[in-house]
């Protein structure tokens, strides 16, 4: 079988993996969660496994929860610019708060890392939702979602005026002692609106892929309608193929809304895989790395998760997917219990089924090497998704394991690259178009511009 | 000749060169300004002098001058981290805005380059003084300089509750299937002033050095007393043994009002360096790089400068330093003509002299390079000064030559490193404390605790 589109894979290296609870299977020490070498030795195994990007969510946020542990410690966007110097490639998501940072401040700082790295960025852009992490920036409470996302939309707006505002390659021909040409080089935001004034224009020229990809997280309707404006990946959780049909058909009405071209949009959702020698064993892990120990523990945790009355529950039975529509004003992000809704929502489902769909609310995979090749090419094939985000359990193990045994047989398939081609920007790995029309791509991105 | 103490030096990387005029007697191309090869190539050259650090001065903006050129380009933050995967040892100076970011951000990205660069970093604390920048960050004009100063004590207070905030060395030990331990770990801002209010965590532990060396730079009144407060290492304008004293003598005063230690600060003042094979061929590369050519057009230059009447001026007659005096509330930065003024108070100058004097404000040392190394070593062996910034006037040229004739002297004189120390954080080369006193420092830093 020949495919014409490629898979794009990104992997989450965010501490110890992406479960809360599977970290005492993990190789390694607690103090790993801050040691410089790990997170190089992770990147290094990403390179090794040709993913696409590797991706770190984020919050400002250290939650001092003795029951939990930290998800987020080091800066995504300081991280990644350490790796970049180190591990060649590899493409380098930085999760960003478009609620708790200056517009001016974060064009500048992404623009320098997608310079330093030779057009590796991408930034996705969250608005955050928690309210302790408003206290961690002054007395005011958090924007309610209906002001968040107008901000959000605007914000970018705003970061694309600054990526493209100083242009070398505009410069006219120089009189001799002049150093540049300001006046044909320079375009200032000279942005006014309503939640930001910005004059000026940034001092970190257009990068080699024009500027950083932008990526953007969110499933409640306002979460999608700001992805479907600005989006160029979009992280999503999608459980099914009725489900992510019926996603991407929202993004797309929503995008020519916007008078975008639906055809540049790439959904990545969130992949939880989980290996065994025997699709039993994979079962076992998933009880393990869940913390359950138990197919019957799962249950009871999703019981728990979701406020049903355990009383009279009966895990066999078929399960209404109105029954877990989230308020679309709730603290927690929408996008993550929309999940569910929609996958029950397209397959009729049990409770003991449904526990063995999803981890951490992203789709999950389950079974021998071959069978998670399947299943991930699976809704890939008929471009239902574009490729996935893998969230691996424990790390490193998982992610070891992923690249040793997943990643040959996605390569053998012919639907995954062996190796990465040189010099080639994120941007055009994604397959996504040169991001400024009115000017024309350097030589090499032509074929996209 | 042998020596207790150990001369401090980093060097500035911006861009071309410190000197505005001296880029067309530099190698290179004008693309080198946004080249991270060519950064890569400066920090190498630094390492290869053993300097202490590299000094990126900054400035969040982007002046569409034709008749200058861009001084600030990638922001230093993201820059230095970038180059500290790459280039081991050598100390990392980022300046940055107290101004126009927020503390649990800075410290909490400050913190992440401390930790992944094995305790490099120092972080040069400025508040902004010019109203294009206050532009690029909304609507408010630029606070006064007396609200500015209290705001940006306020926000280093912060910073340091910040960079202390999560200590896993406080860990009790913990039952099993606990991860960490929170309560004893975190110790929350909760940070209520004037300025800002903060109430958690940052979400990076501690770093190997307990936090960024803090600098400060600035000469005003109000600047020295906020130096005085927090600052380890001092950037200032030094032009003379005499007014180098009288300025450590006003910091030590400021330092022990504000019950600090003046043992704990390093005065490194900005130093620009032209060598020659002989004198004289210093001074005409000093005419060429200032811009002039010749004397009476350095001369010219400073009458214009200073907005002195050239109607009967005499280049050979003594100056009064009082006419010279900056106005306090003005918009440059106070600390740059305070220099000469302290200067002309301590030395009898004429305007030919003085030209002779300074470069870019900062001392200037003119001759071959055994008469710069003298002078180097003049005012650091009677302790007016810790060390200084060497200023190249081009880069890499001057870089280059400092290292390749001027540093082999420094050496061969027993006054500054042949080699760097193997795991020596930033605080430790410049003989500073563990900033934490109620706690104490890794077995390393015994020593210094």
């Amino acid at each position: 079988m020949s495919y014409q589109r490629r898979l794009n894979l990104n992997v989450g290296l965010n501490t110890l993996g992406y479960l809360g609870n599977a970290w005492p299977y993990r190789t390694g020490t607690r103090h790993d969660i801050y040691d410089p070498q790990y997170y190089l030795r992770l990147a290094r195994l990403a390179h090794q496994g040709v993913f696409d990007a590797v991706f770190y969510s984020d919050m400002p946020l250290l939650r001092p929860d003795p029951n939990s542990r930290p998800l987020h410690t080091l800066d995504p966007l300081i991280l990644l610019t350490w790796l970049a110097g180190q591990v060649p490639d590899i493409g380098l998501v930085a999760t960003m708060s478009s609620t708790y940072n200056s517009p001016f401040n974060l064009a500048r700082r992404t623009q320098a890392l997608d310079v330093l790295s030779g057009g590796r960025l991408v930034v996705n852009m969250v608005s955050n939702f928690v309210p302790e992490v408003a206290a961690n920036f002054g007395d005011d409470p958090l924007p309610p979602r209906p002001v968040r996302y107008p901000r959000a939309s605007e914000f970018v707006t705003v970061a694309k005026k600054l990526w493209r505002s100083w242009d070398p390659k505009r410069a006219r021909p120089l009189p001799e002692g002049q150093f540049w040409d300001p006046e044909a080089e320079v375009q200032p935001a000279n942005h006014k609106g309503a939640h930001f004034s910005v004059k000026g224009a940034i001092n970190v020229p257009v990068s080699p892929q024009g500027q950083p990809v932008i990526a953007q997280a969110g499933g409640s309707d306002l979460g999608i309608d700001l992805a479907a404006q600005h989006g160029e990946i979009i992280y999503c959780n999608i459980l099914s193929r009725g489900a992510g049909q019926e996603f991407r058909r929202k993004v797309n009405e929503r995008a020519l809304v916007h008078g975008r071209d639906p055809s540049t949009i790439r959904l990545v959702p969130g992949l939880v895989a989980i290996i065994g020698e025997t699709r039993e064993e994979a079962l076992r892990k998933h009880e393990l790395f869940s913390g359950a120990g138990s197919e019957d523990t799962l249950i009871a945790q999703f019981i728990r998760e979701h406020g049903i009355d355990p009383q009279g529950f009966d895990p066999d039975k078929i399960l209404n997917a109105e029954d877990f529509i989230p308020d679309q004003n709730r603290v927690m992000a929408v996008g993550f219990t929309q999940g569910l809704v929609e996958l029950l929502r397209h397959e009729k489902l049990t409770a003991r089924q449904a526990v063995r769909r999803s981890a951490g609310n992203h789709r999950l995979v389950l079974g021998t090497a071959e069978e998670v090749a399947d299943q991930i090419i699976d809704l890939w094939a008929d471009g239902t998704v574009d490729g996935y985000t893998f969230q691996p359990p424990r790390a490193p193990d998982d992610i070891e394991e992923f690249v040793a045994r997943v990643i040959p047989i996605l390569q053998d398939r012919g639907v995954y690259p062996k190796a990465y081609t040189p010099g080639e920007t994120v941007r055009q790995r994604y397959g996504l178009p040169w991001p400024h029309a009115a000017e024309p791509a350097p030589a090499r991105d032509k074929a996209l511009a």
